[in-house]
């Protein structure tokens, strides 16, 4: 019962039997091997169109490579108050783009709405102003909720409308794919998604992550720009073959599906004993305001989970992971 | 037969069986678990004393991090010509220090040397000029060759009469050590290193590089700058416990003395086929300048290797691995 | 009658004096000449204790430079959402910081205020977080009003509780001594400010700017910093004699009493033809909504002025300087 | 006879009686002004063709812009080892470009050779090496040397043939071009110049220094590079009207030959007495090897100028200024 993070579980045993798998013969260093070749043609696949894939090692890396091509130095992303690249990535957007701004936004459960955030958007070409160039949203968002395609669409077409770009932060993208019950190419690319962190890490890889990109112009750059900050690795391999383990036989979707399953147990049981949700739980995160004697009652009971003052007076966050199971919360629940 | 890098092979069965090990309960995200605590003591007893442990991705990245706490973004880091840092990093070091300048010497066999360096060292203090801030070498160098105790102290002697740091990039650290047969310690921080890039990943880890600093001053900042160039893994364990791996029952050592005989056993049979040497073969890599139709006979034997124009007229780099063994190469020079 | 800004007029006869008669002889460059030193005197003089002095061409470029000295890359500097280092420098603090974060706060009248900001300061110290670093404000603030002596002292008094320094963006500071009447030492150093920089362009020079450093730890690196920017001008003696020359014979208070005096008069003009302020007029700037007739009326009769959509429904700015006249400003308006 | 620098003196008369003139009125702030409009003009006359015109404040100002738009963050700058931009501006290109690396080469009297430079421009399009983004030369040179028409175009030539930009150090631009006595056009668009940093402060402005484009494209983003690096000046009409009155009716030309002559009388009267020349003397400044002697004598008639380690034994440079004479330097060496 440890809920502190997803971040906190190892991997799939898929993914260790992978790598074991890919530890066999030499390969060609720094990309140039089968298991990149075959993980790029795998997301062609899985996005039903030609993509850029940039694999990297951490997701903030692949949130800063992206916020750098689509903005300059004196650029302006809007995003999220909440927003993992302003809270929690110690300023690494201003580094990875030579620093370029994040102006934020307040937004109904962790999520910018389009029509919110137009009148923010000023300054374009007046020389004074830092100049707006793009929008960053998180997917499953940082309040345990999602985007519908009809939000991302908006958002989209308002970034058009004022030449910017959109990225979009999938640390939990697997969550929201199963929760929205739609295909990656339908909340990404066809809803207007220049770029996208293609998170697998929180999900059950060791260390998978990619940027995906499908503006073919974003890409130009990026080879380069993941050499100098450190993120091309010398055997690849067993990096693309993480993701190569994650997308095949479904098991990203598998392991989301149980960690939503398990979040959404929680959030039942939560509310069932008095405690409120501060946000509605759609992925694998359940923030809630709790009463004190409860939380005393599942620390009792060997829980793990974090207090979240940002969820209001009692708030507390809980995240499930891909090892989680909804009925053994459940059980422990009715243990308590 | 493919001697093209150490970054061709996989990794050591040991660090997968690791790998495997660690996979099992939940732990701390970011370091705060149990493996990379052991990782600390353990680097605490190979170096004999207290050392800064920053767990990374890459060795740029660990080169970059070292540089950016010698240099502030004004300052000018002095290296070889044919060090990683200038030439094989694509300008990493400079977004990593903001700005800093890499100054590059020239020096006999890949080495940098104190008294040609030292009337390099200009400016200090006066405001036009980039100011000195460090030295960076390379162990095992690129040429092949390792810098021996008294060569490196009086690197450091120059440093310090300068108000410089000294770093040492040891993407080869252990080919070097077991070359040198020294200790850690001696080659290091005992002989006047600041900074040491701790690879692993080429001796045989599948991503096994740590920054360790010796001058606790220059760790203050690290923890932040890991962060900010998304280096800071989540499930850092999977990363601390392949340096674990590496480090026991000196594995590291092992792996090392396999291919530096290796490549020593290549450099005799190269030399008696005719091929001169460009620098003598210190470690686990072999610089020669070879005939043609030797060339020729090689590649159609299956041998795998790269053409070295830095190493001269016909000049060749042939890298052996922790996989390597040098009774292999002869039969297979016995075959050509 | 031009009220655009106080940058559309040009600079006070003394000024050119000035200029003409440092023109003589040769002179050390690089600051090393006569007026340079006495400048430094000088400012010594006018706030009471030891001060380092940074002449530069902008405020951009002392506002730049005061930022990189308090916040590392990975810092954040708290501002108000109007701030000049926000929304008018394209970007300057962030780049001259090499990355650092300017956290916005809304606050009455252009003004932070310490309670209000309190809470907004997090995250010290924890490796995920861009780091609290320091505080700037701007006196005259960009609503036109000022900060008094005890609401500098309660932000100062903030930023030590935190660990941060505090810097004052002073384009219009003499606009703000005179309206204050109070020291330069009372409202800067002794309230706390650590950073100021001190504006002269606005107020009667040509481009007569420096970055005054009342912590002396603060200094160490900006010489460096100031020649990297381009700011260490050759001809140094040519913006240090503008300074000399704004400060003798009291020049920068009695040209900031006229202008302070002039907006005085247009704001009640102004009010009494059915104008709003939106903010008290504490220094030479007035904003205040005006009905679309007398918008009308006055630029019919000549007057130029920015609409200030910041200054709500029907907003306008209206900027006296050191040329404007009380007197001519009431018989323009009797003419109306 | 202060021999020290030519930033050592003052400005023209014409330039103070042109500031004079320009101090009327109101005029829009931030270059929107009739004397930008009137140089930009200028400009196009003077090199007979459309050019984009960046007024700033320094010439490391106008060399760190023309930087920025050559090279990525990851891009190198091929330069002479004795080139301002690597050894006087305190890292000011790699800041200004965000990394940018500096390749230096030497070169006879301070002169970059085309066919010495080709080999050293390598791994374009490699993933992992910094990449070739421009040359960088400085008219005329560090030695006060001249490049004929000829030699800029075989650099061009190679730039071109590489995909690189050319960019030219004019900080003594005008010295060259009567030297030469060639036009504006020839020695730079003609001859495959993309950028020129135009330098008016050393030969009789106070402060005034553009970086011309000739190249539409480097152009873009130049309005925002300047903003940010605190190089728009507000009241920019004083520094455009001082390039205005530089260009009018040739002053420009008549200071640099009045310093050229004055330096080759130096040249001839240092020769006589038993000097070297270390360089040819093709501009205002004369580096020559002199006997300790008459070091001695010429201190001791008041000569002023400084020892120069890079010219050799007894190296010392002379640099004459537009208030030079001829005439009066041979009186002062038949006084000695």
């Amino acid at each position: 019962m440890d809920f502190r993070s997803d971040n906190v579980w190892g991997a799939s045993p898929e993914i260790l039997d992978a790598l074991a798998a890919a530890n066999s013969g030499s390969a060609g260093a720094y990309g140039d091997d089968d298991w990149t070749t075959a993980l790029e043609a795998r997301f062609a696949e899985v996005f039903e169109r030609e993509v850029g894939v940039f694999v990297v090692g951490t997701g903030s890396a692949a949130n800063g490579l992206a916020l750098s091509v689509m903005a300059p130095p004196w650029g302006v992303v809007y995003c999220h108050k909440d927003a993992h690249v302003e809270v929690d990535e110690c300023g690494g957007p201003e580094f990875f783009t030579g620093g370029a701004k994040l102006a934020t936004q307040d937004g109904k459960d962790g999520k910018l709405q389009a029509d919110a955030l137009a009148p923010a958007i000023v300054g374009k070409g007046f020389v004074h102003a830092p100049q707006p160039a793009g929008i960053s949203i998180t997917q499953a968002s940082e309040a345990g909720t999602v985007y519908r395609p009809a939000e991302v669409r908006a958002l989209s077409e308002l970034a058009r409308a004022n030449g910017l770009k959109l990225h979009m932060d999938g640390a939990r993208f697997a969550n929201a794919l199963v929760s929205l019950e739609t295909s990656p190419a339908e909340i990404t690319w066809k809803a207007g998604v220049d770029l996208l962190s293609f998170g697998g890490t929180k999900n059950g890889c060791m260390a998978g992550e990619a940027l995906l990109v499908f503006d073919p112009d974003l890409a130009e750059t990026l080879g380069f720009r993941r050499k100098r900050v450190g993120h091309l690795f010398s055997k690849m391999r067993f990096f693309s073959v993480q993701l190569l383990a994650y997308l095949e036989g479904d098991l990203w979707l598998k392991n989301a599906r149980r960690a939503n399953a398990a979040a959404m147990a929680l959030a039942g049981e939560l509310e069932a004993l008095g405690a409120t949700l501060a946000h509605p739980t759609e992925a694998n995160e359940v923030f809630a305001q709790l009463p004190d004697d409860l939380v005393k009652r599942l620390e009792a009971a060997g829980f793990l989970f974090y207090p979240w003052p940002a969820a209001g007076a009692g708030g507390h966050r809980f995240v499930a992971s891909f090892l989680s199971d909804a009925e053994a919360v459940r059980a422990a629940f009715r243990r308590l």
